[in-house]
């Protein structure tokens, strides 16, 4: 599905000293738009200039294509393209035809081709960009920033149970709604939950995921989380579903986890903790996990140490940062903790999020009542940025599972994972 | 399954300068030994002396004793453990009472409790501990020490197909033979093999899996391996069951993999190949997958970076290394591989050392026809050790399927594992 931008906006165009920009197209443009398209590795893109000048790498006419409406938004892409194409783009100062999807696609898959890409990639990448943003205090600020912007907007779609993580598509005609019920089921047969135990889960967004194992699993579940607006709303739901003896959602950074618990789940956190903290994630999950107990971690991930864009880590998600395996290691190794299973989801994030963008175009009215057009094409680049970056491989999804080093009560086949509860093959 | 040693093996017990050690227990005699158990970490074990005198931490009754027959065995403990506790097994001067493994597992549990087993574990200690031993010249070397010693000796306890490698118990009480099918059917599944396709074998042992992946799917293997007396097997097996025409032995290092694959595969070679060289092996992954191609790498490994002991390395295994998993990340990241799928099957691995060392014990009056005590005791203490490492989380067995970060032609469920070929579930 490639949703694609419907109509174009109209914002005053003008530059910092308010002078309006455009008018002919100068030979210095016409150069710049090439040392463009050099720089993220020559794709098959169109530049059409704001008097209407193409210019490709290669003479071609490929569909997808990039209007810069000013001579401003050209200077700035050459400036800082990872933060000014976003910034230009939620401002209509440029605008995408032949898909938005398809147009990051295009982009991403060149830029990645270039050596200068190539060279920012690497394990102490993280590092350098990014020193620690997450203590408790910045964390609450970063969380704050994305996800209490309000809870009637993310219902507008996200799935019933506000889910705002991979969905898990085991069948790939299934509904989102159906998904992300699957996703949660394949976590708490990943946890091997059994009646009558004690779940501790660090990031628990809505809180569907405790509500659905304390009422499906008879479990007792303590969930943390910083986000106020996401806290509330969890309270309130399990008072409704009557669930609010089984689940207690603690307002609170997962630094002050306390007591001892069947399982530790974290889905979609570790995006937000930050590398430099993982070793500190791994104390608590190691101070929480009973002897023989059972951990997952669900979270984006990446083949080689590539930080976040700018435009990203401003507008979108603060403090943010997709793990590599090799870094999760942090989260593990200091405990001697057993990585049991790994599991990526790639692809099935990237239909997650195809679904999240198709229904928030469909909701764009109510959407509008609750925000200006620049926030509305800031998400949308940000949900089809997503796409993009699952598709192409640049982002992962890694379900990692893991015990003690000392627990020899593990599974013997993945048979667990397939059957319903009970009737899993046996122990040693 | 606690093999013991049976009987007693009589040695003359002479020191270095000939002298026979033993007499009288003296007060330092008994200081060390004590010394010794603190250094363990004080597990529950008897330290028995020549003269019968008992030596426990806490003065209980352990069932699990060790039998230091002379002075000079005893003070080898004390200088260098790790490597003369093996040596002196071999050579009978210590002797074990209430089981070979529960033996081993009581002492390496003991020795992980301690504060300077701690400090050794760290990422960086195999490269303190052992400099690249693994140059194609080298590799040749360690190979033959271990590989070459003979195939009618190792046909006397590996099964029928010669898979030394972990099997898998789907069902915990199948024959050897079975779960060796099963875990070759496993890899075949991981890799998604269809009639016709190609697959190159890193380092093959005796050409099982080769042959297995021929009859039964009908791929062509070109397999690798530096070992001359397995290859010589692998070549003639091969013959007499009419595969030689879908299945090459190439009798080389694996850095001389040449061609494309519609798989890579490698099962129990990682552990011989070093992390220094690690990159390197990765480029000739890089080199040799097809674009939708699929990669399992099958090895044993490790929750900490711990260097083999010295003992090990010098009389079992010389320039082996089990892997971390933030180790094996040098095979991948370099050429952006996406790891899919990784399976932990550690008490598979102890189940199939159980086997080997009963098939061993059952066998041992011909093993006694090819080799002298002192090898038969050496084996004994290694597979005893393997077991009791498996048992005790100290050693892995990671299953690692990858494949390029641009394919997208990768199974959305697990499905495919469980189910028959060609009934998997559907692809993008």
């Amino acid at each position: 599905m490639d949703t694609d931008t419907t109509g174009t906006v109209s914002f005053p165009l003008t530059g910092r000293n308010g002078r309006t920009f455009g008018g002919g197209v100068s030979a210095v443009d016409n150069w710049l738009a090439r040392a463009f398209l050099r720089a993220i590795g020559n794709p098959a893109l169109r530049v059409v200039l704001w008097d209407g000048t193409q210019i490709t790498a290669d003479g071609s006419s490929p569909a997808v294509a990039m209007v810069i409406r000013d001579r401003g938004a050209l200077w700035r892409l050459l400036t800082n393209p990872l933060l000014n194409f976003g910034d230009d783009y939620s401002a209509g100062r440029i605008e995408v035809e032949g898909g938005l999807v398809r147009f990051m696609e295009t982009v991403y898959r060149g830029m990645r081709s270039t050596p200068r890409y190539r060279r920012v990639s690497d394990p102490a990448a993280y590092r350098r960009n990014q020193p620690n943003l997450n203590s408790p205090l910045e964390s609450r600020r970063n969380i704050h920033h994305h996800y209490d912007i309000g809870n009637d907007f993310y219902q507008l779609w996200l799935d019933r149970e506000m889910l705002y993580t991979c969905a898990y598509f085991s069948d790939q005609a299934a509904s989102l709604e159906d998904a992300q019920t699957a996703k949660m089921d394949l976590i708490c047969r990943k946890l091997r939950l059994e009646p009558g135990q004690s779940v501790v889960e660090a990031g628990c967004g809505w809180g569907g995921l405790a509500r659905h194992m304390a009422k499906k699993y008879g479990v007792r579940v303590t969930a943390y989380n910083i986000s106020r607006e996401q806290i509330a709303y969890a309270r309130s739901r399990a008072r409704v579903e009557g669930v609010e003896g089984q689940v207690e959602y603690v307002e609170d950074d997962y630094r002050t986890i306390r007591g001892t618990y069947d399982a530790f789940v974290s889905v979609g956190m570790l995006e937000h903790v930050g590398p430099d903290n993982y070793r500190e994630l791994g104390r608590v999950i190691d101070g929480s996990l009973s002897e023989q107990g059972i951990g997952l971690i669900h979270t984006i991930g990446q083949n080689c140490a590539t930080p976040m864009s700018p435009w990203f880590l401003r507008r979108m998600f603060p403090g943010s940062y997709p793990p590599t395996i090799r870094e999760m290691m942090a989260l593990f190794e200091p405990g001697e903790f057993t990585v049991l299973d790994v599991e990526n989801l790639r692809l099935h994030y990237a239909k997650t999020c195809e679904q999240w963008l198709a229904r928030f175009e469909q909701n764009l009215e109510r959407v509008r009542e609750m925000f200006d057009e620049r926030f509305i094409r800031a998400w949308r680049l940000y949900l089809s940025g997503c796409i993009a970056n699952f598709r192409l491989g640049a982002l992962q999804l890694f379900q990692v599972v893991f015990t003690r080093h000392t627990n020899n009560l593990v599974p013997w086949t993945r048979g667990y994972l397939m059957a319903p509860l009970g009737v899993a093959d046996g122990n040693l």
